[in-house]
Formats: C-alpha cells, sequence, structure tokens
C-alpha cells in the first residue's frame, strides 16, 4: 500500500477555512487507497504571538520554557483538523511529539531528532486511520518537550517519510512548486518539474525560502522523495529527488540570490602567515559565520587586503570585533558595505559543462555589472554585487543560460 | 516544612504584567522558607478563543480532539510563569498533566482526575524549585490528554494539595474572599474569615461563582484547608476549613442567589401514583436536571398542579419535551415563568437554631415579596420569587439576619 506524508505549512492552516481545505486535499489522496500521515504547523501568526510573549516576559528565558509555549501552536492545529477531516468522515487522529514519541536531543528550542517510534502510528495508519501529527516537536530525553526552530514542521516532516519508509512527501505550501528564480523579479521565470538534493540544497541555502535546508538535507540522506507543490491548487509541484531520477539535465538549474549579507575589507593587512587565522579565529570564537573570502595579490609580498562577507545580522558585532583588535590584527583601514547582494547559479550540470562562468561574467560584464567577489563549489557559481543590479543581473543570466519560459 | 499549594485563575495571569505580578506572590511565600506548588489557569480568553475555534470546526467534535485543543491555554502559562520566576532569581520548572503525570479517567471534556504521581513533584520541590502546573487538564488511560471541565483548574490545585498533603491551598481570584453575600448588590456585605465546607459547597452550587463545587467537595472530602484571596492584595482572605475549625459559629453564613432558574407548572394532572415517575423519567432521559419541585395539595383528590424549577439552558428543551409527551402525562395547561431568581440562606448554625425560616419569611412578607417555591436542606432554606426582587429581597435578608457590617 502507498504510503504518502503530507505536509501543510502556517498559511495553509491560517484560519478554519483553510484547515478545512486542507482536509479535503488530505481526503483526496484517502480516497486513492492511499496510507496517510499529516504534518502540520501552527496556523500563521500564532508562533510569532508566542514567541513575543516568551521575549516580553524574559531576555534570558530558559529555552526548556520557550519549547513548552511555542508548542502549542501546532497542538491546536493537529486538534483542529483532526475535527475538520472527522467532519468529512475521515478516520483520524492526533499526535503531539511526546505522544508518537519523536525523540530529539536535548538542544532545546533547535533540538535535532534522534528517532521517531513509528510503532503506534504504522499500527492506526493501517487501520485506516489519518494520523495528524504535530510538526516543530518532539520530546527531549528529560521529558520534556523540545522544538525543532523555525522551519522545523519540514524536518518533522521528511524524518517521518523517512521513518514510515512512505513512497512519498509532499510539501503544501503558497507557491506552486520552485522556480528557476525568483518569479516576482523575473516574470519568466519557470517552475521546474524535478531539481536534484544538490540543487536544492544550494537554493535553499542560498535564499530560495521554499524549503528548511535541514529538511533537504535529511531527504538526500535517506533518499526521501519530496514534492513541492501548492495547497491552492490541484497541479503537480516539484519533485526534489537525486540526480539518477533526473533524465534530462539541465547545465543550470537554478538562479538563487540573497541580499541577507554585508562585505567588509581590512586594508593593508600583513602578508604573512597566520593573518587569516588571526582574523577568522576571532569572529569564530563570537560564532560569526564568514561566507566569501577573497584575499588580494599581495603587490610587494609584504601587506595585501582581505575582504569577505557576513550576514546582515552579524554586521555590527564583526565591525565592533574587528575594531577591538586593532592591534592585535594590524591593518591601515577598514571599508565596509551593507549594500551587496550574492547572486548565484545553480545546477549540477556544471560539473561536465565548461564555460558555464564565462557566460556569468558575460552576461553581467554586458550590462556593465561590476563583481566584487567571487566564490564557486562543484555546483554552484556566487558572485558578489552592488544591491541596486539585483533585479538587472537576474534577468540577464536567466536570459543568458536560456531558462525564459518561451510561453510568458 | 510547610507544604503550599497556590492557584492562580484566568484573570490573575491575565498578560504578561499579570504573570509577573503572580510571580512575586509565589515569591513571598518561597521568601518564607514554604515548598510552593503553582497551578494556573489559561491566561483570560484564551480557552474562550480555543473553544470557539473547536465549535467553527464541527459541531460535533471527538472531545479527545477537543483536549487537545484547549489544555494548550494552561500550558503557555505555566512556562511563562516559569520564565518570570526564572527572572526574579526563583529556581522553577513547569509542568504539564501528561508529566507528573495526573492521571484522569476517560471522560474527555470533563474527565474527573483519579490519582497524581507526585513522585517526581516531590523531588523536585524538595531540592527547592518551584513546581508550576497546568490546571484543568490531566493524561487519560489511553495515553491521550484529557480536560476536567471548565473551572477545572480549581479541582486541580485541591486534588494536588491532598496528593502532596499540603498544609495549604490558596486559591487567588479576583475577589478577596467569599462574602455574605453580593457585595455588588449589598454593600453592607462582609467578608467572611472562615466558612466550612458544608456551606461553602451550597455557596458555590448556588451561583456564588468564587470556587467551582467539585473543588469543594474534594477538599472537604481530603480535608484540604483551602483559602480563598485576592491576587491583587496581601490581606488574608476566607478560609474554608471543617467545622470543628470555627469556634464561633454563625446562625447563617451566607446568602447566595442563582438567576439560572426557570418554573414550569403542569396545570391539572392526574393525582394519582405514577404521575410524577411519568414527567420527571421523560426529563432525566433527556439529561435535565429538575431542581425545586413542589406539588400542590389535591382539593378533591382528583386532579392537581406540579411546579418545578429547570436552569436556563434546558428551558426550551424542557417546554418541548413536555408538549411532545402531553398525552402521555395528561395536563391540562403547561404555564412557565423565566423571571424568576432561587435565593437561599445558608448556615450550619441552623441545624441547632429554630426559627430560621421564619425570619426570612417575615422578611419577605414584610417587603411585600411573594414565595412562589420553597426547598429546604440541613443547612440551607431556598425560595423562588419573582426576579425583579432579587435585590431588594438579598438586601432585607441580609439586614434580618444581623449579617450587615457595622462599618461600611
Amino acid at each position: 500500500m502507498t504510503c504518502i506524508v503530507q505536509k501543510f505549512g502556517g498559511t495553509s492552516v491560517a484560519d478554519v477555512e483553510h484547515i478545512k481545505n486542507v482536509a479535503r486535499r488530505v481526503k483526496e489522496e484517502v480516497d486513492r487507497g492511499n496510507q496517510v500521515a499529516v504534518i502540520v504547523s501552527a496556523m500563521t501568526g500564532v508562533t510569532n504571538e508566542l514567541v513575543k510573549y516568551c521575549r516580553e516576559m524574559s531576555h534570558f528565558h530558559d529555552a526548556r520554557e520557550y519549547d513548552v509555549v511555542v508548542s502549542t501552536g501546532e497542538q491546536v492545529t493537529i486538534g483542529l483538523l483532526t475535527m475538520a477531516l472527522h467532519d468529512i468522515e475521515i478516520s483520524a487522529r492526533s499526535w503531539t511529539g511526546w505522544q508518537i514519541p519523536i525523540m530529539t536531543d536535548g538542544a532545546h528550542s533547535k533540538a535535532r531528532i534522534e528517532n521517531i517510534n513509528i510503532k503506534k502510528l504504522k499500527k492506526c495508519m493501517a487501520d485506516g486511520q489519518v494520523a495528524v501529527i504535530a510538526g516543530f516537536q518532539g520530546l527531549a530525553p528529560n521529558n520534556r518537550i523540545a522544538t525543532l526552530g523555525r522551519g522545523g514542521s519540514d524536518t518533522s516532516a521528511v524524518s517521518l517519510a523517512a521513518a514510515l519508509k512512505a513512497d512519498r512527501c509532499d510539501i503544501y505550501t503558497d507557491v506552486d512548486g520552485v522556480y528557476t528564480t525568483d518569479p516576482s523579479i523575473v516574470p519568466t521565470a519557470r517552475k521546474l518539474d524535478k531539481i536534484t538534493y544538490e540543487e536544492m540544497l544550494e537554493m535553499a541555502s542560498l535564499g530560495a525560502k521554499v524549503l528548511q535546508t535541514r529538511s533537504v538535507e535529511m531527504a538526500m540522506k535517506h533518499n526521501v522523495r519530496l514534492q513541492v507543490r501548492s495547497s491552492f491548487s490541484n497541479e503537480s509541484g516539484t519533485f526534489v529527488c537525486s540526480e539518477e531520477e533526473i533524465m534530462e539535465k539541465e547545465v543550470i538549474s537554478g538562479i538563487a540570490y540573497s541580499r541577507d549579507e554585508a562585505k567588509l575589507t581590512l586594508v593593508g593587512v600583513k602578508d604573512s602567515p597566520g593573518v587569516s587565522a588571526t582574523i577568522f579565529g576571532l569572529l569564530a570564537d563570537e560564532n560569526i559565520n564568514v561566507d566569501m573570502i577573497v584575499q588580494d595579490v599581495s603587490e610587494n609580498g609584504e601587506i595585501t587586503n582581505m575582504t569577505f562577507t557576513v550576514t546582515k545580522a552579524d554586521f555590527g558585532r564583526t565591525i565592533n570585533i574587528l575594531k577591538d583588535n586593532h592591534d592585535k590584527i594590524g591593518y591601515i583601514n577598514l571599508i565596509t558595505d551593507e549594500n551587496v547582494v550574492k547572486v548565484s547559479v545553480v545546477g549540477v550540470g556544471m560539473r561536465s559543462h565548461c564555460g558555464v562562468a564565462l557566460t556569468m561574467f558575460q552576461a553581467l560584464a554586458e550590462k556593465g555589472i561590476n563583481i566584487q567577489v567571487i566564490s564557486t563549489s562543484e555546483i554552484k557559481i556566487s558572485v558578489l554585487i552592488s544591491e541596486e543590479y539585483t533585479e538587472l543581473a537576474l534577468r540577464a543570466l536567466h536570459t543568458a543560460y536560456n531558462m525564459d519560459d518561451k510561453k510568458t
């Protein structure tokens, strides 16, 4: 018997009417004769409100108590969705994280799932009952409620699909799939029928907010077939699967961008061993993640410039650390720039095609866009450019790689 | 070491600031060197909102799923209160019903507590940690969440005080104690220092909404010393305790009233054995609770009139049942009246004093108030009168029994 895991995010369960719509989507799968487990998020806005209460209560709250509070959002949704299913005569019951249990580690508020005991679930599903499961939560080793961190419901769904050996894990959201790039900027962007795990991972971590990065990692590890699709339409969405499943590979699958970057340049640092270790050691000690790094080729072998990027959230702290350690690092000047964007082309086909980077550089040059920093991996090329060129660059690249939807 | 159970209702934990106030009240008991367990309700309005969602979702919802939804209100409060305690450097942790566990029967949405496993709680409290416990909820035998029905947090508190053998169970609310009668109607009403369980039970079931009836029954059964007090003042409240603890007994402790009554009179029913059984059997089958009953003395031994009261909520259904069974019961006419109020004087001293009823009847007669129905028990006398006389009757009786506060 086919086993399907369905996951509905906050906008799909926004209110009573939306939850009734979700119940109908669940019924469709049941009517096809499938065994169904449904993972739901909290109703839109509910988690934010609960987090706000916690912040108002105390700046340094115990993460275990935070989890007790914020995990209630999903608990409300499972009860309501189960009622909606009963109302259209679908057998169903709700499951909190601790009832299954979904065991996590003890890292409260950002816990990781360690193990899911599917015995009771399986039995109920085999009896024809839809399992309605609270996402984003589990049970920590000390019998206390744990949450997985924001967006964790995707991870709940994929973990459960892996544990149940589900045939498919459908992630229902408010968009109808994964696009070649942001359709609100590039009107000719196309919905992808399929994308590999590796590509999706790059797209997700590069700012395409369709799926939580960790859930894609987990899907890849356990070979869970993911489908990203809309809860408001019946069209099929985008399948995220292994490379072997995709027959005709495009060279480039998508173009992602992230405005969450800030650039710092240390002018006139000594060009000697150990300098980078000093700089990035200081930042690592403060849990600041450095993304792109480039060191100028030294002209005289004595001093050089070091440029790197951090997230906008870490920008202020990074500046302070660099200033506080001016003597320790030794540099002449610090130049900073927040008005930058990282644009990346992603595709597994890149591995076997040359000239991919050249196409990118030419397309940007033709529009007069200056590239500030470049970084590459096996399946992506990222460039840092001035933020004002974001839309122009995305459109130029989309055309340069022949990705435009001809119908549009 | 003294063990104190504190219970704070919805208005006491209405928002972040109120919860911080509750934390300070808990700290006072901790600072006195007491072991403290705190039971809290949901923030005002939260449970109503959750119930509304359930009603909107489905008219005939599964009570087990209703419990999953509505139990979240208390869970939010325990997390927030624990944070507030940490913020003022009080060691504390939160406990949901299933974590303790508080075991209930399987009557979801109106479950009864069967057993509380205090082992883990006791250990934490002995280590100096305040136990912050979700009221109104427990764990049903099938590992599912159960709620105790509205107002159940009082019952949670008393059950826990009994299980912990607590020295005192303080019920914090928005009034500062139990009054001789409703102070909003009778300005000379006095706060009682002490009241017996039996009297409190009558007062509670007669409409004084300070404590849930079942919690008083349970306190009486397990001899838990209750104190009803205000969460906004430091004055001591009203102790609810056994008769032996009260040295100077008043004849009458309080005057209660209930507007939740409706009167029905069946005119011309046969005065023969079995008629009452027919009437009240029909109502019992539909779960309608009949309160006061009076049967007129038959003039000719053939036909008589039967008058009784039901709650206003059951009024419409009762009329329908009587009309549908007109032939079966056999009566000439049905007269109904919703504009009635039940006024009751309550006091254990009544047992050993004569003339209590006479005082009542005389006081009402002096004001020209007609008594429609009378019912009595060992420690109370209730009369049904026209609703428009409610305030007049309460004030007259309060004066007649010498209960007026001389200071006012």
